[in-house]
């Protein structure tokens, strides 16, 4: 609905500057103090860029879904770029897809799959197959792509890391309402997938996976550990409405790890190709600056280091981007975000509900009284408490892209 | 929906210490400076206990329903309790049956019964009957029990105060879209009970009580001043979803006031058997705190001076409640709430609309630069401005009882 109302509103930049927007992404941004009475990670860094950004700019907190909750990187950047993402779900196994950058079609159907072991009697006795090198689970996926099939659809078994490979069938009337066969416990056999409609084609979709579960069980009955193997999160491309469509912006992705990419893809941005560094994504932004109006830059390694437990590894991170946006300043965008998708408290090691530090700068921009970019901040920055999907909104108007609504 | 969403992502605490969580309601605890320029009740209060938690956690202000609506105890309630308080409406007649700790089954039918004087027409000439003394009213009502029926059912006429008393029927097939009888003024009769609906349960309903309503009539007949009555609020258990299952948390109730051990038996709770004072709650909370997951421990006092529009009482009131403090401390719960279910000013002597001071602490909280809990304080405090019913998902979260939304 809020999204029908943007998509109506937008209009091709009314400032000189052609109204250019850099979201500059840093992963698991948010943080806490790893010690009571202390600074967080972003408190802790020496960010003298950031700092003059948000002199210059305005501080909020972001909420990546609503107040409590902890979002996997999918919704936490659907929320970025302006999506409910309790309304669009992207299901496990197009994630697993997304991320070794499988070009993912609008009707495939994509799992995760797991290779496991099986007694003689077929019950599972390891999940996980003892956890197999990575060459050996990509050797087993060419098995299984070269000896097995689904008359009449092409598929597609692609190894993953270790025991964890993707599954992805193309061809008509396939449907998702599918169950697993992990039963997530030892000691009992691998379940059929069942349909969770009675439509024909979840019923027919149901039938043809467990065939093929069936062959590829007999291609690795002469295999060990991996002698079996489990389906999961059976899902399809959740028909994201496209991004470029919506805000009128020829949008761009710059991400080193595909599974950001992936999700740019979904939702229609374009994705730049990039090296595997952060100072390779800003070469690539410098590259391609003048043939986009909108660029996702995404910046990885402080969710790592948050998800390590390691506060000044983070620090240091933080502190490596703030050296980059002198070159996205270079650039004369006309709105710079800075944000992350959710919080990553070293002191966590994992994903966690905290808001998230919001930055947004340009010459539009209405000033706070904050000086230095951190969580403290942020608490009392001018743009206040707001939720993830409001950021895009607000930089749409930044930069001249929104018409007024009602006369 | 985001109660649903909760439901999905509860799970046991991962926090080593059991992850209990303490919600510590002082009932109408939001205020205003008596004077101009002078300080709230909380900030006039000398609360070093409750400034130290403030330090180390976090405040913000919490809105009860939303902007403007001054909640009466119901809805407050539900809101902390994390429902949203305009969907879950819990009628009169089951507030006054809550009020006297009538163990209300799901489906009885519950209304407040006001005894009124008429004249020899029919017609009401004192909606109050003089406010006939209690002892007076639990002699009627004992009479009404025993010498009016309605067959099939079970009925109970049970005294409240004065001229107030709440009638339960208890059987097959009751409805609650029924109009009541008082017609809020003098001069006429009171009128019959009118179906709302035209289901054959609902226009049943309204037989049988305007049947047991002439029985009552003529009980009542000799009486004088109380020489009639009325039936108001008509209502049914609203079958709230139960708070346990929600949150999978085993959660207990302590509270001296009947109607909040009511509002929390309605949401699942288990009420704990206390005794009069604040420090008696204080005492029940030591002696089950192995046996619960979480506690709502009810403080009423700051409304009752806020109501009596004694400014001063009401800083004593919460002066005691944070010596308390210490003693939750002690138990060492994952995270504590502190808060009102509405302000009660003790210049309005009354509920009014106002933001409710909130302190969120335990060891996941992110801090802020508060080092004051009071209303001035809240709101500039970094949990921001959020709805009541949007502190028990944080309060999930900080306790590492919520999953992580999608991948």
């Amino acid at each position: 609905m809020e999204l029908e109302l943007i998509r109506e509103l937008a209009q091709p930049s009314t400032l000189p500057n052609g109204g250019k927007i850099v979201l500059a992404v840093m992963d698991g941004l948010g943080g806490l103090p790893i010690e009571p009475g202390g600074p967080t990670e972003l408190e802790a860094a020496h960010t003298p860029n950031l700092d003059q950004l948000a002199r210059e700019g305005a501080l909020g907190l972001s909420t990546p879904i609503a107040p409590g909750i902890s979002p996997g990187s999918g919704p936490g950047h659907l929320g970025l770029f302006g999506y409910d993402p309790l309304r669009y779900e992207i299901g496990r196994g197009v994630l697993e897809a997304l991320g070794i950058d499988f070009p993912l079609q609008a009707n495939d159907l994509a799992a995760r799959g797991n290779f496991c072991t099986v007694d003689e009697q077929g019950r599972i006795v390891d999940r996980r197959a003892g956890r197999i090198p990575s060459e050996v689970g990509a050797r087993l996926c060419e098995r299984l792509q070269k000896e097995t099939a689904i008359p009449g659809y092409e598929i597609f078994v692609r190894p993953v890391k270790e025991y964890r490979f993707a599954l992805i069938v193309r061809g008509p009337g396939l449907a998702d309402g599918l169950s697993e066969t992990d039963p997530q416990r030892t000691g009992v056999p691998p379940l059929p997938i069942q349909p969770l409609r009675d439509d024909p084609d979840t019923v027919r979709t149901a039938a043809l996976l467990n065939d093929w579960l069936a062959q590829a069980r007999r291609v690795l009955a002469n295999e060990y550990p991996a002698n079996s193997l489990n389906l999961r999160g059976l899902a399809k491309d959740p028909g994201i409405p496209k991004f470029p469509d919506i805000y009128k912006l020829k949008a761009a992705a710059i991400a080193v790890y595909p599974m950001y990419r992936g999700v740019a893809r979904l939702c229609g941005m374009e994705v730049l190709p990039t090296g595997e560094t952060m100072a390779s994504e800003l070469d690539t932004l410098e590259r391609y600056w003048d043939q986009y109006d909108f660029f996702f830059i995404h910046f990885k390694y402080t969710d790592s280091r948050g998800e390590d437990g390691d506060f000044t590894a983070k620090v240091k991170v933080i502190e490596e981007i703030d050296g980059y946006m002198s070159r996205i300043r270079a650039l004369r965008p006309s709105v710079l975000i800075v944000t992350g998708d959710h919080s990553t408290p070293a002191l966590l090691r994992s994903h966690s509900w905290h808001p998230v530090p919001l930055l947004v700068w340009g010459p539009t921009v209405r000033p706070d009284e904050c000086v230095t970019f951190g969580e403290r901040s942020c608490m009392r920055g001018g743009l206040g408490h707001l939720l993830a999907k409001e950021i895009m909104p607000l930089a749409m108007a930044h930069a001249g892209r929104l018409a007024k609504f009602g006369a």
